[in-house]
């Protein structure tokens, strides 16, 4: 039989946002690998292997997870949010790429998941409603200064910006400088959101206007979704406002 | 009852994408609203009535749900791919905001789903794996001029480019233009991703370099990625290339 190797989006958290074709990989899998907390996520199966990994090392990762299709077995190779959204399918491929002849023989499928910033979104409102881009603010897979450039780009071209990786430990300043930035940009009122661990128990979503966005309301799970000029907030009594980016844009009619 | 809005989002087609999540809040509707096709692929439930509208009268079917779930009905608005993504959640808070007062006691409750972009990239491997942004390509609610800038923009700083509504019957041109403008900003081989209908039945998948890409190759059920200078094929004896965006840019080491 032909190795499998499935590159499964879990989404944002809960058996909620699984989609079916995610829980029937899952469920088919001979072997599950992944980084421990989204490993905890799939529910143990009888006869089904499980290797967890860190954050960290995800070429070994990937590596291992194919060399164990190789073998012809089924693997799942699972993955926070969607697979191809700073995750491990680009891992995987390059792998892939730089491996032995017989991984490029695998029947490799990455099934698509709800990722972060639609997660986050969907609370919020409709802040992605008009165009828009996803930046990885971590450098530590490419220099700062582009980063910077780029949330210069977008933001004077009128994108909303979602931020994935905002901060951790070994970057701590970069989230701060990011949104000093912003505001060299765009207006005071611009609105921010902090989407932390949405679609989890323990969410917690926050609007704030960009002047007052401060980098210590973000940590590692934490996905922020900057407005454009045109973002607006709609307020209501009693109720979380709600926050949308407008489908019209440029003055147009 | 306080009414309920529920604004779902239904995948790129099977219901092999459709979260668990969603079809709840499909089952409890009392109401179904949505463009005809759309409505559709949402199976029929006794008691339920459906209420199918033309694909461009989005702000008059907003109100009339929000007119419908504001009389205390639970009522459900779908969408194809996610809603918050050039779909129906703008639309529906547009109208809450420029609407009654009641409107805003609603409880309006977005359900994110699988955007075609992402289904697209799951299909051709990991073109995503690196910042990447989303654009309409219509120019009914923004002038040509400034899609144009965006696109620049976006290119120019390295970004994949993920093109939404890329063609329509009253839209023939643009996207040949916008292939042009690439062709000045991006190498020939610049990897192009066709994906139609994906995650449907008549799905296909087509990888181009920039140099042969066509417009006549698309239509509205198309969703184009353009790769940035990095995206990389990875070809395989007999069968499709793996199209990928490394995770490192810049020259990081």
């Amino acid at each position: 039989m032909r190795g499998r190797l499935a590159v499964v989006g879990l989404g944002p958290g809960e058996a909620r946002f699984l989609t079916p074709e995610a829980a029937e990989e899952l469920a088919r899998a001979e072997a599950v690998y992944g980084y421990g907390p989204y490993l905890d996520r799939v529910p143990v199966r009888e006869g089904q292997t499980r290797h967890a990994s860190d954050n960290r090392e995800e070429l070994a990762r990937a590596g291992a997870a194919l060399e164990h299709a190789a073998k012809g077995a089924r693997v799942a190779m699972v993955s926070g949010g969607d697979p191809g959204v700073f995750a491990m399918a680009a891992a995987v491929i390059e792998a892939i790429e730089a491996g032995p002849s017989e991984w490029r023989a695998l029947d490799v499928h990455v099934v698509p998941g709800i990722t972060a910033m639609l997660a986050v979104a969907a609370k919020a409102g409709a802040p992605l409603g008009h165009d828009f881009c996803a930046i990885s603010l971590s450098d530590n897979l490419k220099p700062w200064h582009l980063v910077e450039q780029r949330l210069r780009a977008v933001a004077q071209a009128g994108f909303v910006i979602a931020l994935y990786n905002p901060v951790s430990k070994a970057r701590p300043w970069q989230l701060g400088r990011a949104f000093e930035l912003m505001r060299t940009l765009l207006p005071a009122r611009t609105p921010v959101i902090f989407g932390r661990a949405v679609g989890r128990a323990d969410e917690r979503l926050a609007v704030v206007p960009l002047e007052q966005a401060r980098a210590e309301d973000a940590d590692m799970a934490t996905c922020i979704l900057i407005g454009s000029a045109e973002t607006r907030v709609v307020p209501r009594e009693g109720l979380p406002p709600l926050v949308y980016t407008p489908r019209r844009a440029g003055g147009a009619a």
